[in-house]
């Protein structure tokens, strides 16, 4: 199979919004009036982002949701995007299980593939995305002021309780297994959330390296400090549902610096309270406070009774 | 070095035209009025499109000169590129150097980086371009007709006789290899060109997988056919100006399949030819008429005395 036939059986499909769809040298994109377009990139490598043994329907739809959920940590609509694909080879059966992965949340979110690129190389995924904001509406990282609330959507810590599994370091009834398995291998992007936040949220970030690394993006951005509470964090455990226990340290440390959840962190004035949490009825997303923002710079991270709790959490780092 | 120190060091400025720089979630962009945004993303592989030994700094260039070479085939002008960087290991020198590479041309271009992402693996470069380009004004692949004039610019098949020299297949002389070299190692992206034939061409490729295979996309989505004048192309080949000289078929071979050219392909009807002659001298950049569209579908080959040369030309092809 040519690069030029793969990409006609698996990655083109009629336009719809853009001008322009697959084939030519570029796609074209026409934001309505108003609106700025929000971009994000991200690259997934083979070994580093998603194991070898990953079910190609589930690594095609994460290769997108880690994009979207970009989009929504700027309170951006999707709108369409490029896939630049490495590949060993070109293995049908594969092939066409990524793609359905992905074009089945692309669909789900209006996000329509418009271009790319594949050759063959190690595998590696390149995703860019493109989203609608009104002009000057956008989250940004650096709105958070001192007397906002911290808030995160959903739920925190399991994508990495399964990385632990697989690397043998935790031992996981296969339920609990199962379930932490789908939000690695399947995060959900939080873009209603994100929508139904602009106007409310002072801020937004998506948490990709572990919710202390990425709040500290949105606090070192708005020049500002936070106290959090680690164990409102850690009660966001999605396996707890399940009766999954663990000594109070391990679920914070997971809830905490886990990385990989792909929810939203942001900010809103207390003020908001209330329309924060309609909008997290609205986009059918659990909303909880878990944090406060202060003037004083710096994370403060306090147990469930507010005594300050020392430790060294670092936001997971690529290159670290 | 860690992930974000990387990228504060080496890919962090100042914004320029976009609402904001490096470092949000997203990068947000605002086409002018009436303007579409026409985008493009290109992966490089280490093996595949370029080799271990390579300087960085041409790699820098070429990474990005590749997409400019797909803006310029839409007639679209530069505006900004995200770039998605997997590398083995932080080298600070490498990047230093990488990094100098691609914001020369990007400058040259106007062209400002505006979001990403770095992690480790593999050796491999993701770059999407953005592009400015009057809605409905784009050079598309589609709109060649019969009658119409077939146009190349600057020079073809150096890169992949450097290629070859390379792999041992020919050896050349220290200054044809130099200037090959250089051809396939920092093309030269036809931006300014692109730009002076909105208006004039009536279809435009870029010439990255060789003149016969790029040519072929255009009269499949023209609904044409085309006879191009093999000897006319061979007479491209830039090292024939330093008295480099291969048997006929070697050369033609070279100009019309090489490969990795990043020239211009185009079309234009001939009442428009000194319209092209002019664009070309405004671009400082050879235009050279090499063929002629025609209603029958196809691509028929001839030597500069119009008689027909068979021959099995294959457009380099990634998956092959």
């Amino acid at each position: 199979m040519g690069e030029f036939e793969l990409i006609e059986r698996f990655f083109t499909r009629a336009p719809r919004r853009s001008p322009l769809g697959v084939g030519d040298d570029c796609a074209l994109l026409q934001p309505r009036a108003g609106m700025q377009l929000a971009v994000s990139s991200d690259m997934l490598v083979e070994g580093r982002h998603f194991l070898s043994t990953v079910d190609p329907r589930r690594l095609g739809h994460k290769a997108l949701a880690v994009n979207l959920s970009d989009l929504a940590a700027c309170g951006a609509e999707p709108l369409a995007f490029t896939l630049a694909l490495a590949l060993p080879a070109a293995d049908e059966a594969w092939l066409g299980a990524f793609a359905e992965g992905l074009f089945a949340l692309a669909d789900a979110h209006g996000c329509e593939l418009v271009g790319g690129d594949t050759t063959r190389g190690p595998l590696c995924i390149g995703i860019t995305v493109f989203g609608e904001v009104p002009a000057g509406g956008a989250l940004l990282r650096s709105g958070a002021r001192p007397g906002d609330d911290v808030w995160v959507s959903g739920t925190l810590g399991d994508a990495r309780l399964a990385l632990e599994a697989f690397r043998g370091t935790v031992s996981l009834p296969q339920p609990v297994f199962e379930a932490a398995r789908a939000r690695m291998e399947q995060p959900t992007p939080r873009a209603t959330l994100g929508l139904a936040l602009r106007g409310i949220a002072s801020a937004a970030v998506d948490i990709s390296d572990g919710l202390l690394g990425d709040l500290g993006h949105v606090l070192r951005r708005s020049a500002v400090g936070a106290t959090v509470d680690a164990d409102a964090a850690a009660a966001l455990l999605g396996v707890r549902a399940l009766g999954w226990q663990a000594p109070v340290e391990t679920m914070r440390d997971l809830a905490l610096a886990g990385g990989d959840d792909y929810e939203l962190a942001f900010t809103a004035p207390a003020a908001q309270r209330d329309a924060v949490l309609a909008a997290g009825r609205a986009a059918a997303t659990a909303v909880t406070r878990i944090g406060r923002i202060e003037a004083e710079p710096g994370l403060r991270i306090v147990d469930g009774h507010g005594a300050p709790i020392q430790r060294d959490w670092q936001g997971f780092d690529h290159f670290r």
